[in-house]
């Protein structure tokens, strides 16, 4: 049985979007049990009746805002739904918790009150893209966790995403490789240069550098880079996938045969939302920390925060912050 | 009449794209004047008897290869096509050039032969993109011509962009952005904060930040980058571009459905295809130059490469590199 403790407050809708997405999963997964933290009364209010046995309420006074600065958040919330579903952890009461609040917030709190691994500097966020490859996604790490990372950290980021595939998706031998703009050694800034230098010298599968097209078209598992560079990548992706569905509805309505047309093209265009549906790649572990953390996008539905929650089940199911405590030595090449 | 130095030598393709290319432009604007740029015999012969009397060729010995070191290219091919080529600007037989070359080895050679600007302290590749506002379009830089941009260099890029779209869009007071990773004052790293006080203080109508996707969504004329979060962030667009276009012929071929969905769904995607295709806004200005330099796409033909050289047209035309300099203290504040 894995516990999962859920910020029922974070996130752009709160308890309209956490409250139902536990209730289904609780209800999915009897084995597992779900803890939602936050304000009792309107957790209570929201759950009425739909309540599975495997699920629970535990109070929390405070919530963090969504624009909160995260030392104020830090300092000031001690009684907050985030730091009470982390404190969970903490005190063995649950194996994971999943937070859509603030990701700042969540990553100094979390940090602060489970700490990093043994050797590792900083935590970071790893997020799932679909991809043409067979696989049909890749790992991405830091998304946003930290700017500024320099050469030893991105080398740490590759050890814990590699460590990450090789639990959670059973690859052997993860190919891990590094976001840069152009495949060949000579190009990039100082930093890549040097954590490329790291990662050969390392035990990891390094192949080598992929350009931002790589991300969807590369056939690798997990691409590393800083955390600014990751997130104007997925933020860019999805300014693109808006403005292609805001020419495609324009260009629809251009005249009747392209209505006629646009009418008769739904059940393609279903089929790639489908495929291409955030909610189904939601849910970012915040590896490096001793405990697991997921991150659910902010502005995500029931649907999408479920899919959070049972990742959480998941990762904890295969204790990755163990294997990265056992596996940094090695992977580093150390003795 | 302007007159355009071609670098035919350059990109995937060479002549077989620069010569038809240029033919092309010359047969369409007969108050212009086109200089093919590099092995005279080669072109001559790919010219054959399309030539139009305001197109002529000069020969340069050497080529620059697309893999080749920018530094060896400068010191060892001071006969290469590209060369020669921005050599005409120099010696004022030619207003601009272009070439689809080796970018690296571009920047380099136009750097030394033309000098930076008084000010400047590196030049910037501006590229148009595509995007949902009614202008159509948005100018970004820097694509990838200076990693590890300081502050100082960033608020430069803002001011050269701001210019450069007042004078060619004719733009009042042009909108100008700092790539960031959230709009709030307390995002970014060291460098993005600094550029944003620096621009807050100018003279520049600094707007504060975008996200990635504001790339595509936003109202601002100016989006100012790092060129390694540039690069990443172009790259990464036409990934998930390509990615989109895979995953729509798959999901055509699922079923009969599916393909005469796929069949009849041809103009509204043929339309969506004509408003994003990068050959329409091929030509990107390497700006902070004297003189004026236009970086085609390495992969695109004939129609892409004439593109390119219309925009040299268009950007020489104005006089940017003198606007450069006499704007660049007034919009830094400077008495």
């Amino acid at each position: 049985m894995t516990t999962i403790a859920v910020d029922a407050m974070g996130g752009d809708y709160g308890i309209e979007v956490t409250v139902p997405a536990a209730v289904s999963a609780a209800t999915h997964h009897r084995e597992h049990e779900i803890i939602l933290v936050g304000l009792k009364d309107q957790i209570e209010d929201q759950l009425g009746k739909a309540r599975p046995s495997n699920l629970r309420v535990e109070h929390a006074s405070e919530q963090v805002e969504m624009d909160e600065s995260p030392a104020l958040a830090l300092r000031k919330k001690k009684d907050s739904s985030m730091r009470v579903a982390i404190n969970l952890i903490k005190d063995g009461e649950a194996d994971a918790c999943v937070s859509a609040g603030n990701t700042g917030a969540l990553m100094a709190t979390a940090r602060f009150v489970l700490k990093t691994l043994p050797g590792i500097d900083r935590p970071s966020l790893v997020t799932t893209i679909p991809n043409m490859r067979p696989a049909g996604h890749v790992h991405v790490l830091d998304l946003g966790a930290n700017v500024d990372s320099p050469a030893e950290l991105l080398v740490q980021f590759g050890i814990m995403g590699s460590i990450l595939v090789q639990s959670v998706e059973k690859v052997d031998r993860p190919k891990v490789a590094l976001l840069n703009i152009g495949h060949e050694d000579i190009k990039g800034n100082d930093t890549i240069k040097a954590a490329a230098k790291f990662m050969r010298e390392s035990n990891l599968n390094f192949v080598g550098f992929v350009e931002g097209d790589g991300i969807y078209t590369s056939d690798v598992d997990v691409i590393v880079c800083d955390g600014f560079v990751g997130n104007v990548a997925i933020k860019t992706s999805e300014g693109l996938a808006q403005m292609i569905k805001h020419i495609l509805r324009e260009e629809v309505q251009a005249n009747m045969l392209t209505r006629l047309a646009g009418l008769a093209s739904m059940p393609v265009l279903k089929r790639l939302g489908r495929r291409m549906d955030p909610r189904n790649y939601n849910g970012a572990p915040l590896v490096g920390l001793q405990g697991t953390v997921i991150k659910s996008h902010g502005g995500t539905d029931s649907t999408g925060f479920e899919a959070a929650i049972v990742e959480a089940v998941k990762v904890a199911a295969t204790n990755v912050p163990e294997r990265i405590r056992d596996g940094l030595g090695p992977l580093l090449g150390e003795q």
